[in-house]
């Protein structure tokens, strides 16, 4: 053995410090709605980064490493340049990145960081008054340091909490010289959304977001993102949400210019677009939806746009609408628990020359395994279901990047790790082409005659009617079958759908053999609200099914 | 901690498997001159590396695991399928592959494969008399597998060894479970070819490899080479020698197709690059060389080939050669201790609109570092020197994929590694632009009058004569400066050219300013025969300078 080794670990700073050695110049920008443009790059970002390690020092934050968290910082904050400083500075000091996600209840934001036991807060102003509900509550923050786009600010107070500012800390500070961490060191903290329940915490490593990045960037190389160092990404999943799905990350392995629009304002979003240049960017379908639907979309060329779309199943139509712009879309898959990205619409090679609509077919999939990850669809007792397209099992995985547990809940963790294997609690088949198509969660798949029904799929199928703006399909009990599906309606706005015209739409599909006949809902209720919806922007079908149990049906 | 958690190690497995699962059917193809062509796939591979699992447990080979080497199992064999197999099944059993270089004298061969202690022998049919040398003298070697491209094959025997004919130990071989690995298992296990003293023996564990594997691969997707999946590889960097670059590797990542043409004809190789449709190779300048001045060449169109060139350091005319005929090159660099890629010649963002003249200078550099690759070039006194291109130091490198130590050589292991960094022994610059421009070997560079000269940068300014076929520049003991630099120069067949032409061709570059005056070669010599040359056809300079002191020079 060689004591002179080094052993190198993959921590994040070995991505921002090569971006800033050999893209200095590489622009990072931050544009947000109403305020003046700053125009970053990777020499000043590292800059910026290195005195924010100081500034954690000054604020006695503490490292962790292997086995043992350093201190929780959390930050409430849009996606803007100071959060991004906040991705690589938190974890490169040590400590835990906890990234809060500011459209949970704020009960629910409450007991996130009792549970994380946040000491730092690190807050946008906008969200000064949500902060203050925080702080009063979740006694472990000590100190608040508030990041303000304006260049002069007045006095805050925060009741038995030091407050401090993001500028002028940083002003003040000297580089910091950042530690060598083993890259077992936690570096962020996180919780899912949680439609059943209270927000389950995890948290990743260092080399589990370092292999992460590296896996995704070389999979959006491949078509039809075609991802290249021409590129400039914009992040438009919120940056709370699972590291934005490491876009951050990945676009500074890259070295590309990256733009971050600070709090989400569509008109403004797309101006953003068209003025930077901005040609990748991530969101759940909703934000795929708000830039092809708002009033200023048509003044915009679109067509260089390369879309990564995931969180929740891309319907038929909005794929349509997407293609009609020249947008490029493809579809991914994750989990927060796997940081996220597991699977991705890529191509293959010998696909080059099929024809357009094969190919589009292909994209409302959920992809194909990344690079160094592992998938299996398993039955209920564990067997691999056959590559048929058809035969749906739960989706289980393996990859560097899934979390080890769920944060003080040892029975939550067990029944998700068995056999050495991740369950998703997602019910997929495998088509013979090795793509994943995501049926159903598994506690809304419907279970009828000892059949299942996958309700995505019949949403997907009524989506693609003409007049439906939305739908959801569940399960409610049936004596004889156990479950039968009921579908929900929400039709465009001035227009008008009927339950008999679902039905015929649907037995169309019947009739192709797309789906079989006891499939379609014993009824289509037609409603005129929009459906209730998740913190991130998924149907709640939990709410959903209570309100229809309180309607009797 | 959750006991259940799978800890995912970072092992070749994961990169086989995977292409088995999503690329079945994409061609892994064999072609050997004379010999019939084996298409095989992903699919069959992987069937056929399982089954080359067993034949090793039933050859008694004992896997190993982190801080302990499994069986040693020696390859003599050139680049064919077979090879590709063993790339992969010897180490996910857990025994360390020993790429034993063919080209060495034959007591080199010996003297690395005693301080591997190899006890296995896989060997084409065409080396059978080296093997026979081989294993008279390294007695550990007990069993010796015969690699035969024919469908028949006669008695072979060994005096002392077991023999066994690898196509009849797979026919017969059931598919074999590999174990889950430590990442940090020994995979396997190479010798530099040292132009000063013995080879040194080195190693990398499946961690390297994989890591080194996704670096390059992400690398490589950049302009000049834009790496995609439609892309058809071919190694043209011989198996034996550091992984053949990871290309078998990395093809595999990508799940593109491959091909391999066997022993090196380079007739053969053009045909089976048009015929196979090969658009990625990789080479040292000769190979390069070797596929333009064949006397097949100019039937093949060679304008789809994307050639990775390392090794030593491009001539700015076999470059300019290249472009001609169409032909995309990107230089790399590294060693057989950096597994071996730590440099590659890619683009940066900002360079697209750049003229193709300056993007060509560029491409003259050793390139950039990749990811995960930190370089710096020091002083004598380990300082960074600045990067104004002309102040010469040390490259010195981290990166995942750094050899650990020297075999059997604690003493040349210190030298290597001092101050956590790894010293290449090779003097360098960098650009403004970060590209590092490697100057020359440490032992080459030529010190007069307390200033640097450097030998390889004189030698490629002398390479653009016109009538030049080979140049080597030296340094010579000198009483006043200590020393001197000599030129021996190799005219084009059938060409003449003179020392003073030569000096005026130097002179023009003093008057650009490209050279100091005093960098002019006291004295050139012409030679009419080929230069000496190591085993990986560089130039070899210690011959030369042995020869030229026998001259009196």
């Amino acid at each position: 053995m060689n004591p002179q080794y080094y052993e190198y670990q993959l921590t994040l700073d070995k991505i921002i410090r090569r971006a800033a050695q050999l893209y200095p110049s590489v622009e990072v920008v931050y544009a947000p709605p109403g305020g003046s443009v700053t125009r970053s790059n990777y020499a000043r970002e590292w800059d910026r980064i290195q005195r924010l390690g100081s500034v954690l020092e000054e604020l006695e934050v503490q490292p962790g490493g292997p086995g043992r968290f350093g201190t929780r910082v959390a930050v409430l904050d849009w996606n803007t340049i100071r959060y991004y400083e906040l991705y690589f500075a938190v974890p490169m000091y040590g400590a835990v990145l906890h990234t809060v996600n500011v459209l949970l209840a704020p009960e629910d934001i409450i007991y996130t960081m009792l549970q994380a036991q946040d000491e730092v807060l690190f807050v946008n102003e906008d969200l000064i008054a949500l902060a203050r509900v925080v702080t009063s509550l979740v006694k472990s923050i000590k100190k608040v340091v508030i990041m303000s786009d304006r260049a002069e600010h007045g006095e805050v107070s925060f009741d038995g909490v030091e407050v401090y500012w993001y500028e002028d800390l940083l002003r003040n500070a000297r580089p910091y010289s950042f530690p060598d961490l083993s890259e077992n060191t936690v570096a962020t903290m996180m919780f899912t959304s949680g439609t059943t329940g209270r927000p389950k915490g995890t948290y990743f490593t260092h080399r589990q977001l370092v292999l992460h990045a590296m896996s995704v960037a070389l999979s959006i190389t491949a078509p039809p993102i075609n991802a290249n160092i021409y590129d400039v990404a914009m992040p438009l999943v919120p940056m709370f949400h699972v590291h934005s799905w490491g876009l951050p990350y990945i676009a500074t392995l890259f070295g590309i210019k990256q733009v971050y629009p600070g709090r989400f304002d569509w008109g403004h979003v797309l101006r953003v677009i068209h003025e930077e240049g901005v040609t990748i960017v991530n969101g759940v379908p909703t934000i795929l939806y708000n830039l092809l639907t708002h009033p200023d979309s048509p003044k915009y060329d679109l067509s260089r746009l390369k879309f990564i779309v995931g969180g929740a199943a891309l319907p038929r139509g909005l794929l349509e609408e997407a293609r009609k712009r020249g947008i490029t879309v493809a579809q991914g898959f994750g989990l927060t628990e796997t940081a996220p990205v597991i699977l991705l619409g890529v191509e293959k090679p010998y696909m080059r020359d099929w024809p357009a609509d094969r190919k589009r077919e292909l994209s409302l999939s959920a992809g194909l395994p990344l690079p160094l990850v592992d998938v299996r669809i398993v039955d209920e007792l564990g067997r691999d279901v056959p590559r048929d397209g058809r035969t749906m099992g739960e989706l289980v995985v393996r990859a560097p990047w899934v979390a080890r547990e769920y944060i003080n809940d040892p029975e939550k963790t067990r029944y998700a790790w068995r056999d050495g294997w991740f369950h998703t609690d997602d019910i997929a088949v495998w088509d013979s082409e090795g793509y994943v198509w995501i049926m159903d969660r598994a506690k809304d798949v419907i279970k009828s005659g000892g059949e299942w029904i996958s309700s995505t799929r019949l949403e997907d199928l009524i989506s693609t009617h003409p007049g439906v703006y939305e739908v959801a399909v569940i399960g409610v009990p049936h004596p004889k079958w156990g479950e039968r599906p009921i579908a929900i309606v929400v039709p465009k706005p001035g227009q008008r759908v009927t339950e008999e015209e679902i039905r015929n739409h649907l037995m169309r599909y019947v009739e192709q053999g797309v789906i079989p006949k006891w499939w379609v809902p014993d009824r289509v209720i037609i409603m005129e609200s929009e459906l209730p919806k998740t913190s991130t922007g998924k149907i709640d079908k939990k709410v959903l099914r209570d309100r229809l149990s309180q309607l009797g049906a």
